[in-house]
């Protein structure tokens, strides 16, 4: 089959062997995929990843030995697979099992291929009415919607989110509906707008620091090691920020300035797809304005170049059908 | 009067006028105070303080215009005070005000003097019971309570604190009541015992290292940069890590990894002095092995060069009687 490989910091399209399933898994064929920044972070080498990337996507499953009802269905999945027999997949959350593999990031070959496997208890089938290139939204909506199950978020808490990439946006559509005073922050009008366009207050960051507000809480979404001293700056003391950003290295943080004002800093990481399908579903968010371009697999490694610059929207890749 | 000063990077003892009481105020003869590790910050430039340090004291009260029922009582205080007329005062915590004092920290002279005023509203009476050298631990014992009225602990939480220093040891003997199988984590097998002898499971840390053991919860007092890093170690996925070390700069934080591993990381500052009093008093908690020694105020400077030895126990200053 045709797939993109990883290779330390090389990257190409190569043709590999089709995965065979092992028991309790499926052979999805893959129809679109996106590429999230997490996938120029790999390229970068972050994690240290080996093998086919790619971790947002929508397919149709094509053989599943024990699972037959699934054969022909539209699906999506989790891209957490814990061990499911260590204490933490036992009593806790599989998705954050010590011996885990993530889909494309970790361990387990991802997307960016004509077909994947996975776990057939990790699959969601994507309903009838959202088409595909909506549906590879629903890993990055849930990442997003991920927020609202980690932090008690009620119409009253003044929230913003700072930055307005691809996540950003998806926050702030998102959670409007728990939180509609939800206040997006950023540098770009143009990309402002595209939130704006669906009821969230934004803001250029420039007027934002003349307002000189704080908020209950902060999400730090821009991708950016300065991002977290700058989502300091805007919660109230007793606050929480909810950290978004994974990049490789360290983030300078004020600890006196933590310790001080007695502020939260939360890590957060995927989300529940199944949430985020229905938040599809009911179109609850618009995520079609989110999408720059699409490409043909064969066209990956043009599509990846574009989708390594800093303030692209979303690149879709075409797989199959 | 006699008080200590700081300036910029000077320390001396002085004359200076006696504090007169305002409207609201109490004027408190300070019988014992105690040298915190903040102070020895506090010389090192943090905060940019000038002005009398200590803010952990005893003391009587000798004038209060408008609380007369207040004069001769020993009493303790809570050491911020808010301006009680911004938002933050009227709909929160005065702790958090923007235009605060605090104690001998931040706009208030503070306890290794004579006399200090404070207001009324924050005075708390110390029980007959307890004595001065043991009254004036109310402050750091509340600021080690302060980690129970942020995070919800229960006999099942698995917690550990990191660091065997003075605010260490308060931590695990104040919260071993709530959480009985804490764990202390410390280099020093001298300042374990203390806290062993008071029933806290208490740990070198190349044990800990050797045991691979992560916690529900982190408490990292060690006082130090790296201490962070260390915490996160120690911390399981989806735990969290409250944070109690202030030291001036950033300390680096491996954003990715608190985000992927979903870590809440809480500062944690002040707490409730009445609660600390309590624990005082129904001796919950054993403060006088922490004592290393005892000077009067006129020996302040020498009191203060052993006091910012790393690994000294707490040193009083003995002011009036």
């Amino acid at each position: 089959m045709r797939a993109v490989s990883f290779s330390g910091q090389n990257q190409c399209l190569t043709d590999r062997a089709k995965p065979e399933p092992r028991p309790g898994q499926a052979v999805i064929r893959v129809t679109v995929a996106g590429i999230c920044n997490t996938d120029v972070e790999l390229a970068k080498g972050y994690m240290g990843f080996s093998g086919v990337p790619g971790h947002e996507f929508v397919g149709v499953v094509e053989a599943a030995p024990d699972a037959p009802q699934w054969i022909g269905r539209r699906v999506a999945a989790d891209i957490n697979w814990g061990c499911g027999v260590c204490p933490v997949c036992l009593a806790t959350d599989a998705r954050h099992c010590p011996n885990r593999t993530t889909l494309g990031i970790a361990g387990w070959d991802g997307a960016f291929a004509q077909w994947l496997v996975a776990p057939v208890a990790n699959l969601h089938a994507v309903p009838d009415s959202v088409p595909d290139r909506e549906a590879v939204f629903a890993e990055p909506l849930a990442a997003a919607l991920e927020v609202s199950q980690q932090i008690h978020l009620t119409a009253k808490t003044r929230i913003a989110v700072l930055g307005d990439g691809k996540l950003g946006i998806l926050i702030a559509c998102a959670l409007r509906h728990v939180c509609p005073g939800i206040v997006l922050i950023g540098k770009h009008a143009r990309k402002l707008d595209v939130a704006a366009r669906q009821g969230v207050s934004a803001r250029l960051l420039a007027d934002q620091e003349e307002r000189r507000e704080r908020f209950d809480v902060v999400v730090e979404a821009t991708g950016r090691e300065d991002g977290l001293a700058r989502a300091m700056d805007l919660v109230r003391p007793e606050g929480t920020i909810v950290a978004k950003t994974t990049v490789a290295g360290t983030a300078p943080l004020s600890l006196a300035r933590l310790v001080v004002d007695e502020i939260s800093l939360v890590g957060s990481r995927c989300g529940d797809i199944a949430l985020a399908l229905h938040y599809l579903e009911q179109r609850l968010v618009d995520v079609t304005p989110l999408i720059e371009a699409e490409y043909d697999l064969e066209d990956f490694l043009e599509a990846f170049a574009r989708a390594s610059r800093p303030g692209t929207g979303k690149i879709l890749v075409r797989i199959g059908s």
